[in-house]
């Protein structure tokens, strides 16, 4: 049995909480820390069976019968506590994304390299949904020939405040990074270059922070195959999440997941439901499919399904579409180092 | 080049000239018959560059230049008019049914053994739907295996008029004729037996008619396998036609045609398009395919697809299903003669 | 806390445990039993930390500390504990069908009838599922006008051994039981005529066993609407679970849930998944849904969603439909007292 | 009645002889010009009653009694011929594109505004198919608020000869064109800039020969919104033709046609239909209403549907596609004059 301390109490680092209790037999919460502690999260934790709770994250790294520490604080501190938590030996799940910073993230890099025999993995928890899953079973069993081209939709349902993306590192690092981590999952291929055709469509005060909030973003592969992402931070029918592959040899391609399959046709059509709202609705099966396969990992000293290295690569793409969006060029990945 | 008389120059008389002008280029449309000839017939068949306008009809079967005639008259004229025709040494398509009386029907057979040249057709135009098609292609593929269950679902968008009904022969005879044709032709098989559970549902008037308006309709077939037919006179979405075959290896089924595959997403959910609104538009093609086979089994002495036996059966199965319907209970259809 | 123990630690029980355990915070399982006890099953018990383990079901009701008790053992046993648990004053949770014999169920209801306060529900999973729920719940919205029809179709993948059926009561108790109560679910109305067509096709055994293994069965309901079900015992693509309700202004369907929403498309065809294969994997998230609101319903002192007396009355048309088989003629529900 | 010549006996010009035969009351075909005339195209001619026959398009232009012309000749014609029928006075429809040259079609648009009575319409033939049109209504009566992105998937089942590839003009103009066109017709907005992601992936000689086989083409349009074409000369399962409208209140996005709407389900899974197979099976019925439209707009003198304009403006876009894949960077449509 494999204990787990979780840093961050919030939205995200509850339902980590929350999967492991369901689905993972194999290891156990036993500490978590939130500088914002209040008696919310004291009675939650004490729901889970979770023993200790603390503002300090230092007292997860110094508790020597924690083997696993879950990172789910700010994106500011998930270098920085994950290089202490390394230097503590311990096991480490972080947030996406490790840091907006390509040298804080080569220290990681660095400090694994060093630390062998500790996991690291990095939650980009859409490698775990059954419909992108599908799609990558099906590249990889040849079902489609050699891959051509790699699209991907994603549309928020409500775009964030301005306030909110002046301090997101922007579109491409906040939002597109999920996509562009699917694309190198779906094609198993490299990003070599990028250009983005940005656009502020939605909300004014989000270009006036110097932001984006839709794209168009292209890119070319190391195989010499194409990728294309649309993004916008608003979508009318909620959390619209597609992807399609187009092969030598056919295409495999997803829709979105409904509350139903219901379709009701009356005088003015047939209606069927819209896609899931946002990432709890659709990604919530994925979220626990991640902790259990991380735990996995770990339990039997196996590979971690998403490495620091893939936690690096969405970045380098993601700082090269915000050099193309605003340099209006296309950018190589390589320039990013 | 065959010379073709048309009897009737109602809606579906003038579908089949139509067809005949656009894709039969084997035949001709000499000559059109209608006791209430006007203007309007007059005018359209000079469009369509059809020489002879009647109102008697026997001038089509006098006429000796005429190969071909297509009955499109009341439904009560089809057996006498048939009778003429073969007498006339025409080749035949006649409307569905040819009767409601099964001697009657008995003396058409009787004439086309006594005259084994000409070819008769009756037009149970769905046979030609490209969806229904598809399925029994499937079927006699062996790709479903062998046939265990047929479901039809048949509605259509609006009610006749309790007058309608009291003069149609009812509900079994006048609509649900065309789904017990299908049920053969999707199947395979014959029917055995009838179980019809009626309602009156839409339109009071139709009971107060004698008729039904709504229909659940169970069969037995000879294989053993077996088929249930859902009829309703009115569907607030359209005209409903939809069939499924199941078997022992899996199962074929259509969904509806619309007039676009085009889905419409916003805040109230995913919106497509209804049904075709009625048999002009969901069918249009499949008249000109039925129309174009019948030329081609005349002008190449082959087989009709769709014979006079089969315009028996399913009148014999609407008359069983009509039986059960008052006497609430199954019933053969070798008690049908 | 609510405690509870459950009575059978087969597939079910042990299923019910882990939704518990996972969805349900205000009760926990304190106690199994099953006369089959063995190291597997108190090793299972032990990981979801159950503390008392029996092979003796009375244990469990003459626990004081016991309020609520899961009957999840065979068939013949739910009427006799039934009562004996009820004496027990214990709320309780019966998987389906109560008896195949009436005046057992009857027994039930009149011991409910003397203890007010306890709750007592049927396990008729399907009532929980997301499908079937968006129907209901477009029904009661109006949103189909008024119901004239309802469709069921109902499928499993792979048909038991004939000496199952024998045992089981028969197909129209065993399987179709469930889909009676969807119908009555379904229209909010009640069954008061049933025909059945039923068939011998998947395994010739099964009929020399005396029982069928494919059926249409038709229904008449009190508002004078119309009910159909089709079932087979053997489905070649897996779990076939279906339903449409068809009403004044429309119509609400479902279609089956795959795994995923992926389609592949090439030069054979676009492929998409099957259904998912088994009652498991289906309803896996209504089982956990029909706990987690019968539990509540014990908690909060409201009603349960599905009451004994809906146990009684799909048994009362299970055995209408399956003298209807054997009679080959209508059977009023009223007739099965 | 109008009478029509036309120019080119070739594939498409028998179409649209046959789409006037069956669809046109107004306008009849009396004379065809082909330089390679033979018997088969004589002999075709005579079935569908056109009287003169010429291997010198000139006599079809010297014809008075000859209303409308229909330039169905090889590309490098379209132009030049233009020319000598405007100054004959004949209306003109002309296949895409008009010329490769933009000071070509320039100088047809100084003859059509020199002749102001003359019709002129461009065959862009996808603006009259049932499902982009009913995109486009979606778009025009609001149902998607303010247009944000258009998406325009596009991909032959075959790849064209190196040869032709080297003769056509290049993807960009060649094939691409069209899916410019639909850009521009369902967003009603202009094309501002294009960058072109380019790739040989499906046949490298297409590659030696200068020109691509896939493409990602990314746009911006005048209002701010984005577009983007994705491109591929091979499609292994048929000819994919979609597109999809997203705007500030939802998104309207059609599928491909396929030949039935039939499900074959098995153990394999759900197998659909592939779309149909390429130009002329999917677009048969838009091109006997570009026709139909076009031939109206003649006979009551209404504006075109597709106007000379169109065409200069879609080969712009062409030329800066074609520009931005062998610079490697944006290009201003305002860059190509």
């Amino acid at each position: 049995m494999k204990n787990i301390g979780i840093i961050g109490a919030g939205r995200i680092g509850r339902v980590h909480a929350q999967s492991i209790a369901n689905y993972v037999s194999t290891a156990k919460v036993v500490a978590i820390a939130d500088p914002m502690l209040n008696d919310d999260t004291i009675a939650w934790a004490k729901s889970l069976g979770i023993a200790a709770v603390t503002k300090d994250y230092k007292d997860i790294l110094n508790d020597t019968n924690i083997d696993i520490v879950l990172i789910c604080s700010p994106t500011d501190t998930h270098s920085a506590i994950s290089l202490e938590a390394i230097a503590a030996g311990k096991h480490v799940f972080c947030e996406k994304p490790i840091d907006h910073d390509i040298s804080r993230i080569n220290a990681v890099l660095d400090a694994l390299k060093a630390n062998p025999k500790l996991k690291y993995m990095v939650g980009f928890n859409r490698r775990f949904d059954h419909n992108f899953r599908a799609i990558r079973n099906a590249v990889e069993a040849g079902k489609i020939g050699k891959v051509e081209l790699v699209k991907i939709t994603s549309r928020d349902p409500e775009p964030p405040s301005a306030e909110y993306a002046a301090r997101s590192g922007g579109i491409f690092l906040d939002m597109a990074i999920h996509d562009f981590d699917m694309v190198r999952y779906l094609s198993g291929d490299e990003v070599v270059e990028v250009y983005t055709q940005p656009a502020v469509l939605v909300d004014p005060a989000i270009g006036q922070a110097g932001d984006f909030d839709s794209a168009v973003i292209s890119m070319k592969l190391a195989s010499g195959a194409l990728a294309v992402i649309d993004n916008s931070r608003r979508c009318a029918y909620g959390y619209d999440q597609r992807a399609e592959v187009f092969g030598s040899a056919g295409a495999a391609a997803s829709a979105n997941d409904g509350a139903s399959t219901v379709q009701i046709s009356n005088a003015d059509g047939v209606m069927g439901e819209k896609p899931l709202y946002f990432f709890l609705e659709r990604y919530m099966q994925a979220f626990a499919t991640e902790l259990t396969e991380f735990i996995a990992a770990v339990v039997n000293d196996t590979p971690v399904p998403v490495d620091a290295q893939a936690g690096l690569e969405a970045v380098r793409i993601g700082i090269a579409a915000t050099v193309s969006a605003k340099e209006g060029r296309p950018v190589k990945v390589s320039e990013i180092a």
